[in-house]
């Protein structure tokens, strides 16, 4: 049996090597799109600055959302690794 | 029988991993293009900056819904693999 | 028999990511896409918001309809698989 | 004959899952860009939003039905695969 | 021969789902810039809706009709699969 | 010998996949950019209209033209192979 | 000697699909481009039509020249496939 | 039981690999188009520069912020592989 | 020595499918480019046609060229391929 | 137990090229553009220079941070491989 | 030693698709992007034209000679491989 | 033992390759769009080429500075791969 | 040994074709980018051709040395490859 | 010990295509972008082409720097391969 957990422990860790690795070069760039747009804001109407700020982390923190979820289930993926339920039943 | 268990359960891990991580990356992108353009609006016109909020979190709602359904199947997948019950039924 | 079922089903996973994964990706750069509109024209003349708002809605529900019905079709080749029907009646 | 069934089957999910997969991307990405430009017309000439509507649900069903079809005919060869036919008359 | 058979189907099952994909992702662009162009050219010049119309129908038929081709052409590889008669005529 | 049919008569399958999608995709994206500019050119003079709709019909037989003999040959080959001409002669 | 015959026809198939799919491709898109730019100059100047539609059949008919001097090479290959020479000098 | 840690840790080095790369590369493209926002700010009005200097570090953190997650995951993996702990409960 | 030449002459087969492909997708947009510009410049000055027409041939001439001179010498590796030599000698 | 621990550091081995071929690759490019607005800004406003340098040396570290720390980890797999860990602990 | 041949052939005979095909591709749209330039200044400034035209065959001669010199060597490669130097020597 | 080695060493071979030419190909375009907007500041501003020119020095050393530690890498890699340390350990 | 050395020129050969089919394909484009821009100084400044030709020549000559230098070693390689050295002295 | 150097040299050698591939496109390519712009600058201001052309060349001598080291580490791996060392000391 052992043999066919290492089959499937081995796929997961390619998985959770793309979820987490798009999701961090998707979040990376996101952010960086909306924080070029932040800055130029800023520095056009100053006043507004701690407006504007509130609005951009509350920004970031919705973009990383998405990542720090996929993240999450990577690292449930690999902890207690849910595909191998079925197997265990067999 | 195991060793079809865990053909079919490595080929679903990938399979997850192709749904989170390019729906995170989306996601992520996504917030990203909607944000800035929002951050533009709020520094032009801050007067309105409560009626695009509530219009951004609608926004980030929805695009953070094609990534949770699709994550949520990924989680059905992987807990519950309805791609087992054939195995199991023959 | 169980080779050839769990043969099917393994790349029946494949395709249900292929078909949730690139949709997901779609729907959310897609709204992503439409919702920056959005706020630009809601910012430029806010008291057009609840007329926009309605017609972003509609969108919103025009570019998710494509992603859910494909993901309605994945999860109907994950729980019932029609490809198997085939094997069954040889 | 079941190997040779299982063979075809199983290329034929990998078939459905690019012809539901790339057509769902694509009716969102359209329908994103349709749609950015008809709130971008609404906001600006707010008496034609009626007649505009109901051209942008003409488009829309117009760009849907080219993802639709796909659909059915990936519907259509997982329910009762026309391939399998050749095999069965031999 | 029925090895042969399920060599040529599987192959005939990939060549379709590209026939079929690519063409529907194709149309279901090529109409999104098209009827942008037509929302676009409708609020501008209201007046001309109608005449407009009637060529954008014109024009979706158009791209339709390479998408609708190449699935004909799909369906009848899958139905009669015109590859198999050099098989059975040797 | 049947083997050595089967074998060419599945790549020439893969090789009409990409000859129909290929160019189903490429006529579909030339139409939709050649008609955006026809309902741009027709709502900007409307007078034109009849002489603009004969020149885009002829633009759309020439893009056609190029896919409908691609997909000529696509069926030459499925239906009349003549790579197996060499194979009968040996 | 049939093995090697159907070898090289097997991938003479293969190149004959990437010479006819590419070209058709690139002369779909070749001639879209081409096409859209003419008529914008007819509608900007609709006394010049005749003149330039003369050269714009010059310029299609060069954009397919390529494509149907690779569509002939590609049905010299299938039908008197030279290479095959070699094998029956041997 | 060796090989089967080799074949898991094996896939986990690369799988830490897409992790870091990819990340890596997101965040440097990432920080260099928020950068030159900033310096382009910076020049155009140089009183607001230390205002915007410390949005820029709190940009920066927010960037590497998904980097960093991402290298501490690949680093757990590394150190502990909580892939094993599957293997070795059985 | 026939399967040697059988597995030379393949890989020729696909070299020249390289060669001309390639070459006609680049010679279908390079023209396509060039006389987009072409028919421009001949509805903002008609009065230069004769003179830009006989420039225009030289340079589809020129473009060509490249794409001629790689056919004819996939051509020559088709009918008298170089590469068997060797093999003759050996 | 040598052929386990050649095939870790062989995977190993690739995945430090991904890790640092993908950094540097994306810092040369992100200083690249970060550096171009400097030059731009300096030689809009050269009474800035001092200011604007000691913020691009800033940038220009953030930028190889990420590049940098990858590296490191890198050679930490390189020197004291932990994946070989849990091989010797077994 | 005639299989030895074979084998350095058939790589050769793909390095020389490789160098012919991307040649003629980048010699393609390269004079296609220069050709567009030409005709767009002929236009501009016709009595210039003898000027241009020469400089303008300079530039294309300029342009061929490095797909000139590609395929002069893959012909070198293809007629008198120099790799087989060493098979013969050993 | 040497089988092992050798297996380490091809694929640090093929690490080192991608480092060194993924790096390079980074710093030449770097270099390259920095330089350009140098050429054209000092083309504008001449009297500030001194101040302009040290600047672009300490811009390409930054850039290059990226492109050369992975090189560094790679040599140590390759004089004196760390991965073998734990085989001679073994 | 003979195998060896085939091993050995069969992969040198592929790596011929990258460089040297790369390199071409980049120096066509840069001349083009190139040459485009001195045709259009050219048509702008009539009087300064002497001068911006000479300039040509030797960009010209810059962007060709990086191709003849790889093409140099491609042909050193595969005249006299000297990583046949290292078996020879075994 | 010689199938042990063979394999290590057939890698050497794709990895030197890979540095000196890449490294000659990106050369190229960053040449022509800087050398449009010089020739740029220098139609508009030809008093200051002496002083730019100075600088032109110290460009090109950093960008070809990046590309020259690349291609002295490939022909160092080629013709003293320190990756053999390992092997020869064991």
């Amino acid at each position: 049996m052992q043999e066919f957990i290492a089959n499937i422990q081995s796929f997961t860790a390619i998985a959770a090597g793309l979820m987490i690795g798009l999701g961090a070069m998707g979040a990376c760039i996101g952010i960086g799109i909306m924080g070029s747009k932040f800055l130029e804001s800023a520095a056009r109407q100053p006043e507004l600055v701690p407006m504007l700020q509130a609005r951009m982390f509350l920004l970031a923190g919705l973009i990383d959302a998405a990542f720090i979820i996929g993240l999450a289930i990577a690292m449930f993926f690999a902890i207690a690794n849910p595909l191998l339920a079925a197997l265990n039943a067999a």
